[in-house]
């Protein structure tokens, strides 16, 4: 636990409401959602102005204490587990408002701890549109978006968090304020330190503000679901879709596994004989839509889809949108471990990746459900298993190992939208390049000179 | 000069077509597209392979010094002016095959020298599309565009360079390779280099390779061109139309002085009275192209356009369009010396910018002429002198010092697109804050330890 001292410094600063110190508060933010040890932080702060938190962070780096930043914890990496146990937890949960909504100029400026979906609600109340939606949309935060780079369902037409980071106000390892970008569509003024710090996992700084690009709303939407007999007609029909220049707002998938635990518990009467199943919208000008319906029909029938289910109004579709979103907690239920990977290939690849997933899967005799963003490459294939089973979770470890291989042997990545943290910190050169470790290294260490900001994520300090 | 030895090495490792030592050839690379004084390499070098251009760095950076990336040197904030008489210019025009097209998984691999206009048609023969258009496009590299982020005529819509950067491959300062990024739409293995890289300004590093995004091209587009009795009507007009949820791929504007100033040169029949003209693109599938338009003629007339005029044909709405590129040329023909800045506001603050630039234009009795992107903010005001009447010129100065006042009072940005290099370096701190200098240059100093890469440009070293 911090020194009385230091607690009550704090309380001075933030008001005794914004600081925890007791064991139970300290266990709540021991841990996020990434299947890793816990770590006790020493103390847990809350600042709610942007000035109490540039000043905390300068007391933390005056007295030499590490901090670990936390919006809701969700993250899927570890990127919010403390380093250590003299770490200090700042909330960003307390900086929560929206500041302004740009109707004219197509922008909103917000704080850090606004949560994702309520900001998306109140911009559509403005009739604009926030497109990133993580699958954690309904308690993150958007600067632990920010912060991870986070993706979701619309990646493939839409982009993610990245693209819709037009600026950013930081606080620096030292407590000092830095700024990037701009209200403005252009703006080059010095480095692209708000692109930087997109993805730097609360390792670079702390965002206090963030300035979010916002669209125009789709006019129109269409939505249907494909049953394949088979995981290589499906990966077919995606890039059928794709060489037609449909560009589908959603285009995911789930196997055979998947569906049937996900039928099990959701009773959502899906297919569950088939090998696969996609579930796509399209969006857009009303005739663009009628165009695109058509266009991907027809893929789906060139490409052996067995059936194709048009929901018959919003809540059938809400209803099959649950189940692609119920995967996860669904497959989470079977066993005591759920560990969720983030591969992702270049989509023509799909077919080959889903196949070397489940052969890897059958190699160390463990249970893999896949299911994902088929649009753009993005596979969570899912291991369910215990990890008090030493043996088991050793051949988990294998796996994941030898499916990485085979992820960038595709040319594809590590990690689609969940981050590195320590997780996967491990597989990240062979990824990139011994030079690209250095490198990030010296650009860490330049800017957390004392190694402060969740020294142990990404590439160490 | 350089040493005869290392013109001997280089002529060794890259040929001696590849090294330049000349005074002629050395002089022609000692000033770009900026108005600023040349300062002369001691070397010119062209490598012609990755490991040619990593083995340069490495051996610049053994024998300490100082490097200056170039591509087609179009840069017009003296990005590509070597910084001190022992700087060796790297060309990057050696590097100039487009790797890979890849029409299923929507990106391209490229060198960095290959020149952007050429790659576009490439794309286009594939039936894809790549969206950013610099004003430079038909000499200018891709490197040199990911370097300084550059923008284009269609910003408003399909975004700017960086939007379009997927992956990088690039040689640090130390010659060590570092990549980032991928082929897939969503990475997030490490740092967000590539985004840093991008926007750089040949500081952190030499672009070696980049993977591109493609997008399916636009089935449909419809032009006009808008004429305005003065000024604040047309941004009405711009107003209106992203109120109305319509997003142009191209919505450009030119004042009075321009347009007389390009109608006497180009003869297009431009309305010499007009206070101010638009030109408008619509772009995507036909029937929205239909609703779209008819949404922006709506706005024009409720905005007292004077006069709406619709291309008949291609080769007229060219015309029209080449009257727009040759804004630049044209006004640059008129004095000496033409000083094009690059202020850019959130689009609704376009009338107050454009009268705060007339105002000062008149208080320091200077002609001027803006043109621009009226749909991103991106302004072009372009002040006409003789850089040799020392009075004018530092009038000039006086200007241009209290138009970037007026931009961040205005909540906009220093530079939209042409980057800080060493013409805006001063003005940086103004729009940012002392911290982001500070974290700047840390940052840099941490990547480039013996500070040789384009040191005196952006934040200084």
């Amino acid at each position: 636990m911090a020194s009385q001292a230091l607690i009550k410094d704090f309380e001075e600063l933030l008001g005794k409401e914004n600081v925890f110190s007791s064991e139970a508060d300290r266990m709540s933010y021991s841990y996020d959602s990434a299947v890793l040890p816990p770590v006790m932080p020493s103390l847990v702060i809350r600042p709610t102005t942007r000035e109490q938190l540039s000043a905390c962070v300068k007391k933390l780096y005056e007295n030499g204490i590490p901090m670990t930043v936390r919006g809701s914890g969700t993250n899927l990496s570890g990127g919010t587990i403390p380093d250590k146990s003299d770490t200090v937890v700042i909330l960003t949960t307390g900086l929560n408002r929206i500041l302004e909504i740009n109707t004219n100029d197509l922008y909103a400026v917000v704080e850090p701890g606004v949560i994702t979906a309520q900001f998306a609600a109140a911009v559509e109340k403005q009739g604009l549109f926030y497109p990133p939606d993580p699958g954690s949309q309904a308690v993150s935060t958007l600067a632990g978006n920010i912060a991870e780079n986070a993706g979701g369902l619309r990646g493939l037409k839409y982009g993610v968090t990245k693209d819709y980071v037009m600026g950013v106000e930081f606080i620096d390892a030292t407590g000092a304020t830095v700024k990037s970008g701009s209200r403005t569509v252009k703006c080059v003024t010095g480095y692209n330190l708000a692109g930087l710090i997109t993805q730097s996992e609360g390792t670079l700084g702390i965002i206090s503000e963030a300035v979010l690009k916002l669209v125009p709303p789709p006019k129109a939407t269409r939505a249907c679901m494909a049953v394949f007999a088979d995981m290589q007609d499906a990966a077919d029909a995606v890039a059928g879709i794709i060489a037609a220049h449909v560009v589908p707002c959603t285009l995911e998938f789930l196997d055979n596994n998947t569906i049937i635990r996900v039928d099990d518990y959701t009773k959502a009467g899906l297919p569950r004989e088939a090998g696969a199943i996609l579930l796509i919208e399209v969006d857009g000008h009303p005739a663009q839509v009628e165009d695109d319906a058509a266009a991907v029909e027809k893929v789906l029938k060139e490409n052996k889809a067995t059936a194709v289910h048009i929901p018959k109004d919003a809540a059938e579709k809400f209803k099959l949108w649950e189940a692609r979103r119920a995967a996860l907690p669904v497959l989470a239920r079977c066993r005591p471990t759920t560990v969720l990977e983030d591969a992702t290939v270049p989509r023509s690849q799909i077919p080959a990746m889903v196949k070397a997933v489940n052969d890897i899967a059958a190699k160390y005799r463990l249970e893999v459900g896949t299911f994902g963003h088929a649009g753009d490459g993005n596979l969570h294939p899912t291991f369910l298993c215990d990890k008090r089973d030493k043996d088991e979770f050793s051949r988990v470890e294998a796996a994941i190992d030898e499916m990485f291989d085979v992820a960038i042997k595709l040319k594809g990545t590590l990690s689609g939208e969940h981050g590195i943290g320590t997780a996967k910190a491990k597989w990240m050169e062979k990824e990139t390049s011994r030079g690209t470790i250095l490198f990030s290294q010296r650009l860490r260490r330049a800017l957390d000179p004392k190694g402060l900001l969740n020294s142990t994520k990404l590439v160490g300090i």
